[in-house]
């Protein structure tokens, strides 16, 4: 087992803004990068938070695959929808000034989409449509990625894990914040397997054949992960079909990389990213006092569904996430001894020495 | 093995038209009902199509539970949003209007969200998504429905199969046309295999105590079907976290019913059924030429995929529907004897005899 250290989550954030920084990344948008990567751990979602400092954006930006100006330029704008090219630059920023752009439209026209092509790996999808809920608004969040997934009757990853984040508000119960890969798990969770030598439940990915391997270090070598549902006697291809959805609705409705031409944050090029994000106003369509008395009456008729045998909770989505953020802020954030060594080194490299004292 | 007999498709659809009109519904409205109706049959979707003439939609009519004149009013109104209520009218009528309008607002706004409440079972979802694709945009159609599903870790069904339609164009490729159940099958699938004394497949259904079954009468009987994703393990709560997010938007942001107050289309009483639209104008992002190429190759790489051991084939969302109407608009439309059966009982006690003749 590895050890877990537990850091202040404001020095957390502030180191990863310093090594922003370092990186010619301007203040302002060192901040906001760090808030979303440091908003992963908070969250209990590691496999996204600061373990990718480095290798999703310090060395892509120390290589020059990665703008560190992130200068978002408008393509086509009207009163609800918004077309932004990201300038190849950090996700995180591209994708938080596209969902505020998208949440200004939307509290005039009561509705708006934004798309943005030429962006980066942008962190946890439900950061930026959790944007909305001090709104009262619904915030989805879309983006393609890297290809890693098969489409059903396929053997090789054409497709990216491209996750569904929707977030909406409730009124005394936690906002309902979806947040799914559109594969059945994403493929840090192959890693991990791999790494403790567990095998993988058989479903979750394939080999290099097509066939379904319990052997971790198969899918990774040239297999593939399979969408949510798996197989196609339990409709796999409806998982396909969202996957491909979310690559339709970000990368070719931005004119953004699709497909697998989208890039590999460990490549020296350029990823073009495509991120797809609406806001909807609630009160256009009904008021909001009543919108959120039916939510949390919808919450607690959940939670009082029988149980199956060995389960005493139903959760909502979102949950889980709200409930270690609440424990996080308040004592500190776990993070694994492998995590807080990866910070280190990066810091070597980047010359901005990891010297947060664990709690 | 029933007997298939086959019908042309206009007279198909006139003679539901005529059902509904004894029903004293307008003939216009009546004409669209039965296009909605014959089209799942046309698609290959029997179970959506009209066999579902009288239990979904007659007998409803003939108790009072709908009321055929299907009254839409608005309750609010802006250029890109839409609030309906559909006055317990037919669910076709109501969410081909609430389409219609969704559409409209969305020539002018670049995009557009309708919502309905009050209406009733709207059969097949993607007729509405793909009514947005002759004029260039991608449309979107959801609905909530009578509760079957079970959220993870539940054994009850408080969640309807809930289904998620998307179309969107492509150039010399058949357009993307996603409609699928938020369950793993929908409950029809369970009664096919009752009836045909077929086990069912693990991961599909549970019984009363919420352990998995083979028996397809413990699912009908007191049991639930499970979300996309089936159980924890296969990570079965994003199929339940898609269920209700499909429940959230067309439920709870209408003011409609929601989880399981949602109406059993074979009770007297009002089912309350909530509908959401969405319309999005392509060339309000990119222009439609560029976007349609894009979508042929990303077909075209998807089909060209190397293909699993025993498969020569991938498909595209909505391939196979496409290929079925082409051939059933040019032969007929094949009905097994069984539904004939329900359209000649059905046309018995509503006084319009089923008197087409098959091919």
């Amino acid at each position: 087992m590895s050890e877990t250290l537990i850091y202040p989550v404001e020095a957390l954030k502030d180191y990863v803004s310093r090594f922003f920084i370092a990186l010619n990344v301007p203040e302002i948008d060192a901040r906001i990068a760090a808030d979303v990567l440091v908003s992963a751990d908070l969250r209990g979602i590691n496999s996204h938070g600061v373990i990718r400092l480095h290798s999703y954006y310090g060395d892509r930006l120390m290589k020059g695959a990665i703008d560190p100006t992130s200068s978002v330029q408008v393509i086509q704008e009207s009163p609800a929808t918004l077309a932004l090219d990201g300038g190849n630059g950090l996700g995180q920023v591209v994708a938080y000034r596209a969902m505020s752009r998208c949440i200004e439209l939307a509290d005039q026209a009561g509705l708006a989409i934004t798309t943005v092509r030429n962006s980066n790996h942008y962190g946890i999808a439900a950061y930026y449509a959790m944007m909305a809920l001090p709104e009262d608004m619904i915030g989805i969040s879309l983006t393609n990625s890297q290809p890693l997934v098969a489409p059903t009757f396929g053997r090789t990853a054409v497709l990216g894990t491209n996750p569904i984040a929707v977030a909406i508000p409730a009124g005394a119960e936690m906002p309902y914040v979806l947040d799914m890969a559109t594969s059945i798990v994403s493929i840090g969770r192959i890693t991990v397997h791999q790494k403790s030598g567990q095998p993988i439940p058989a479903g979750w990915g394939i080999n290099a054949q097509g066939e379904l391997t319990q052997a971790p270090e198969e899918v990774l070598q040239g297999g593939a992960l399979l969408p949510l549902g798996g197989p196609a006697e339990l409709r796999g291809y409806k998982g396909y079909g969202l996957s491909l959805l979310v690559d339709l609705l970000s990368g070719v409705l931005s004119g953004a990389a699709y497909g697998n031409h989208v890039g590999h944050p460990g490549k020296k090029s350029t990823a073009d990213v495509g991120h797809f994000f609406a806001a909807i106003k609630i009160e256009n369509f009904r008021p909001v006092d009543a919108f959120k008395a039916d939510m949390d009456d919808y919450i607690r008729m959940l939670k009082a569904t029988p149980k199956i045998p060995g389960q005493d909770r139903i959760y909502i989505h979102g949950e889980k996430e709200f409930e270690n953020e609440k424990n996080y802020r308040e004592h500190g954030v776990p993070l694994l001894s492998e995590i807080v060594e990866s910070l280190v080194s990066a810091g070597q490299v980047v010359g901005v020495p990891f010297d947060l004292e664990a709690l």
